[in-house]
């Protein structure tokens, strides 16, 4: 996965064989053509892999209320970043998404991590309007406009130079969950 | 610009070669290799193209008020759709955007063209807040989220199964508009 990770981010996915990945792996790369067929089947994998992974990292600690969680979630994915290697690493993963047309292994990866993220988001927004920290809000919507942002964020962030837009971003978005969610000003 | 447009629709930008785009051009190929070195510089017109197109093309009557102007703008291109091919070509776009990382003509391309749109977006709304439809906001934010918002719908159209959770969003950016835009209530 350490091998993948590297040859993706410094080849993008266009650039990418499986050979490069090889060429990343400390290991015989024989393992690696045994494993896998071709370069998608392997990056099936890894992104599986990095699903994992995030599912157990998400900031934020049991103690936050919902406001904090949430503001802390998306202040740490909605940042712009001086960080090249992320930052290439990222435009990999897009670039990843949009074979999602040709490679129905890809789009139904993606639709199933938008969905655990967008679920994650929804049940922190109900935790907030079950506990009177909200006000009375759909919570599937509200999450779907906020993972709509950070796909959107995280799509400029890596493709465009643009650190002024995205704090703008972050103020405005701070904005309206202030007055759309907030039971109370604070 | 044509057969650009089939070439990369059909194969996407890592399946697509300059020999491909050749096989949809009823002129002689030697034409395109004459004018162009690779897929990327003639890509690169592709997306130009493309974006003096759509510079004169933003849906809106003259005669709407900023409100309708914004609502219809957002209505049209935040929009589930069943047509393969448009979703195909727009999850092309998506894979030219992640090339980004490693070609400065593509990263400067997408640059131009996001600032051109949060621009429109933003004229749109300081109009509405000078003759009173729009509180004051700071419409430069506000069309920073909202571009974010139109680049993460674009992304999730094209790079998933998701019709119902663009419904979801169109129906809380709706809510977000009216709370932070509308001076009163309609």
């Amino acid at each position: 996965m350490q091998a993948t990770y590297r040859a993706l981010r410094d080849h993008g996915y266009a650039g990418l064989t499986i050979q490069k990945i090889g060429d990343e792996f400390p290991k015989s790369k024989s393992l690696l053509y045994h494993h896998y067929d071709g370069k998608d089947e392997l990056l099936v994998d890894f992104l599986e892999s990095m699903l994992d992974r995030l599912e157990t990292d998400i900031p934020g600690e049991p103690s936050d209320d919902a406001y904090e969680q949430l503001t802390k979630i998306l202040d740490h994915v909605i940042a712009p970043t001086e960080d090249a290697e992320r930052r290439s690493f990222t435009a990999a993963l897009i670039e990843l998404r949009g074979q999602a047309a040709h490679n129905p292994a890809f789009r139904d990866h993606f639709t199933r991590s938008d969905r655990f993220f967008r679920d994650r988001l929804a049940d922190i927004i109900r935790r907030g309007v079950e506990d009177g920290t909200f006000r009375t809000v759909d919570a599937e919507s509200v999450a779907a406009l906020l993972l709509t942002v950070i796909n959107g964020a995280m799509l400029v962030a890596s493709t465009t130079d643009s650190g002024g837009e995205l704090q703008a971003v972050r103020r405005e978005l701070h904005q309206y969950l202030e007055q759309r969610l907030l039971a109370e000003v604070r």
